[in-house]
């Protein structure tokens, strides 16, 4: 791998006394190898790498802990790393320091079918749970697209498609078994469902982003898997009337389980990718759960709502292949767009606003972007009032940077001013930390300030990330 | 009111001009009347009274910033109160001080059926709030028996019997308005769905009990009135097969709204105090929302699996009068088991475990107060995992009160040995802090008490409640 070049911290070796004591708490498991430390600086985001200085590797909980007193005795900077799947420089080691690559505690700790639960080690990712557990007739629902690990999706309160069904990793986490800045070790809850015992430490660690202490171990609920699962595609004339429709099936109760908007440029790109031939129209891609019965009268709702804003075209796909064909059209849509323009890179945004105000929102950043000179594309899990906009530009080209960065920026604060937020689940990291101010105001800001400096003192977990 | 008894604090008056000043930051309304005082330090709970010193009852948020910066300046403790409906001694002002009675704060500030939810001042009631919104074909589930206020059911994470389907206040509130411990004022979300825009301020503040802050606004989600809705009670040889029925009734799936159970001393009470007759053995109450077809075929699954474990007589009560007389019942329960001993009162516990602990925590709780001279009761929100048990004594008896206290102690104890917690919705208040160390350990307790410390360092707001 070239990494001479989308680097921009230089890395500051550890004295090599240092170095081989940091390599005895870990079974001699480090790396400083330049390839690997730009990957781990990177992650899949548009920002340029922050190389860590070192990479360990623990494999439990307790070498986390050893690693976590040696950086502070050290005060050396600590960034933990799952899959390096984040989008805004969330594992970044702007200040050098440790990266803490957790790909190595990868164990099911526990599963519980009876209690519908389950324990994994932080790095253990989706697939990997979703796998382990296919015989149990439950599944984890939460898929950001990428398969993230368990710790990662906590640390960025991570959701996805069918979040507007299961709930974000915010609903889905029961417990964390957490390293704190001073070495110990927390347990944030038991496994009962709710609980009124105190403060909430397990929603203190989900969506921190690895800056208040470092996640080990995530309980997590798991769900039924659906008797029944259908799926279908329908066109609309304009985006506001896909996205109204949406909306109406939300207002009306349907419980369904993924609600996908993606524009016309989105699905032009999806049939020359897959060579499919849906009509180039904005759409909605549905996915109904629950008994053969009820999936069936779901369907039918959201198609007679589909039907009035003037959907048409409302495809079913009733077998398992069908409506694979149908999701991996959805889920290519990344790579599609990609490949709208050769050598092209992504540069992603997501928002979330109150469902009325999406229409709005993505008309505002379809318009905001009308004479961009690179290809756009809105893509949204809009029963949530969540899009994303993908800004396909060269990445060597510093005007199309600048210029989808001038979007984003510009999106981010149109949300926030429509009660929305900056990020509805890629995070902060340090990309989306200028946001923070606006959308929360500065009494908010000084209490996660506070909140920050209280539990770590010294400023060394994930540093300059979240808080602007 | 006699006030004479039943009080464990001796009122200190503030000097008078420090009354006056205080008076004068919410114009003119404070009471320092004995009976005022009583009520404000005592809650429904079973502990006695410690009054506040003196009341005020603020209109706004910025009322209440101001007597908290007073507050603060004199250094008095500060313990905010709704409809002092809290069952563990929250609004006990155990170091006297200020009581901040928030039920002038009754004002529906906004309500937006189009998104879904509505933001209200922390003294509206559920049952207020429920009035409002009639007209929108929307409602708000959560409900935990009393017509307690938004801000102190934010405050205790208050759920009740239909948690199990539509979550309890930690997944319903949206956003919380909350003022500092240092006078300011914090909005700690927008309103958006979901978000990963930084630390989540807002579980922070549900469930702390006003220790951190005092709740002045609640936004929270609104949800569509079902379109059908049955009920049905279905009785069962022992307590251990109604558990379990409910328990693969969650498991496979079916979205029941509420499923309770109810003792065979609760049923033989229920009938006598409102006159009905069913069957003397522990029953289970369900609830079905959805579509017509989707209640009645939940409802016959969920009748299978009750035949399957031995249930009988599974009633239906498909009207609404019906209904309304079946749930009657199940809320009547309270008072009916109290008129089982003629000047009785309740020593109520509330606990939660994994749902396959259920069977083992009931059978402990019923077998270890077998012996006790006085009624005992067991009720539950078993979807969830969450029981009651009501201990029908003597108030006078010192004796009773032991026992019952010593009851409740080890059912607590037995629940945290199960994986599960010491209250699933009561809170913790004064009575359940002992609890505390032994559910979380010393680490999350010390995590706790640094989040209490940054945030209230003169520990004025609600002193000496929750952490041990």
């Amino acid at each position: 791998m070239d990494v001479t070049h989308d680097v921009a911290r230089s890395i500051t070796a550890l004295p090599s006394e240092l170095a081989a004591e940091l390599a005895g708490l870990v079974g001699g498991r480090i790396s400083t190898a330049p390839s690997d430390l730009y990957v781990r600086g990177k992650g899949e985001c548009y920002h340029p790498s922050f190389p860590p200085d070192i990479i360990c590797f623990p494999e439990t909980t307790d070498e986390v802990a050893a690693v976590v007193r040696f950086a502070r005795r050290e005060q050396l900077p600590i960034v933990a790393f799952g899959a390096g799947t984040s989008l805004e420089g969330h594992t970044a080691a702007l200040k050098g320091g440790i990266c803490v690559d957790l790909s190595r505690m990868n164990r099911v700790v526990d599963v519980r079918p009876e209690d519908m639960d389950i324990t994994v080690e932080a790095g253990v990712t989706r697939k990997q749970l979703n796998a382990y557990i296919r015989d149990t007739g439950l599944f984890f629902p939460v898929d950001p697209g990428a398969d993230a690990t368990l710790g990662g999706m906590a640390s960025t309160r991570a959701s996805g498609t069918n979040a507007v069904r299961y709930g974000t990793m915010r609903e889905n986490v029961l417990s964390l078994t957490v390293v704190l800045p001073d070495g110990s070790i927390v347990k944030t809850a038991n496994r009962a469902r709710k609980s009124s015992a105190g403060y909430d430490l397990t929603r203190l660690f989900v969506g921190a982003e690895g800056t208040l202490g470092i996640i080990t171990e995530v309980t997590v609920k798991l769900h039924g898997i659906p008797e029944a699962v259908t799926a279908a595609v329908c066109s609309f004339p304009d985006a506001a009337s896909a996205v109204t429709a949406a909306i109406e099936t939300i207002q009306c109760g349907i419980p369904v389980a993924r609600v996908e908007f993606v524009d016309a440029v989105g699905m032009e790109a999806v049939n020359r990718f897959a060579n499919l031939d849906y009509p180039v129209a904005p759409a909605l891609f549905f996915e109904f759960h629950g008994s053969p019965s009820s999936v069936e009268e779901q369907a039918e709702r959201a198609g007679e709502i589909a039907l009035g804003n003037d959907g048409s075209g409302f495809a079913w796909a009733a077998t398992p292949e069908e409506r694979s064909r149908l999701w991996q059209a959805r889920h290519d849509f990344h790579y599609a767009i990609m490949a709208l323009r050769p050598g092209a890179r992504i540069w992603g945004t997501d928002v979330c606003v109150p469902i009325s105000k999406l229409p709005e929102c993505i008309a505002f950043a379809q318009a905001d972007a009308a004479l961009a000179p690179f290809p756009v594309s809105s893509l949204g899990h809009v029963g949530d009032g969540n899009f994303h906009m993908s800004y396909v530009i060269d990445p060597e080209d510093a005007d199309e940077r600048a210029m989808a960065e001038r979007l984003a920026e510009r999106l981010g604060h149109h949300a926030i001013s429509l009660g929305g937020t900056c990020t509805g689940e890629h995070g902060v990291g340090y990309g989306k930390a200028k946001f923070m101010t606006a959308e929360h105001g500065d009494a908010a800001i000084a209490l996660m300030r506070l909140i920050k400096q209280s539990i770590d003192p010294d400023d060394l977990f994930n540093p300059s990330k979240i808080l602007p």
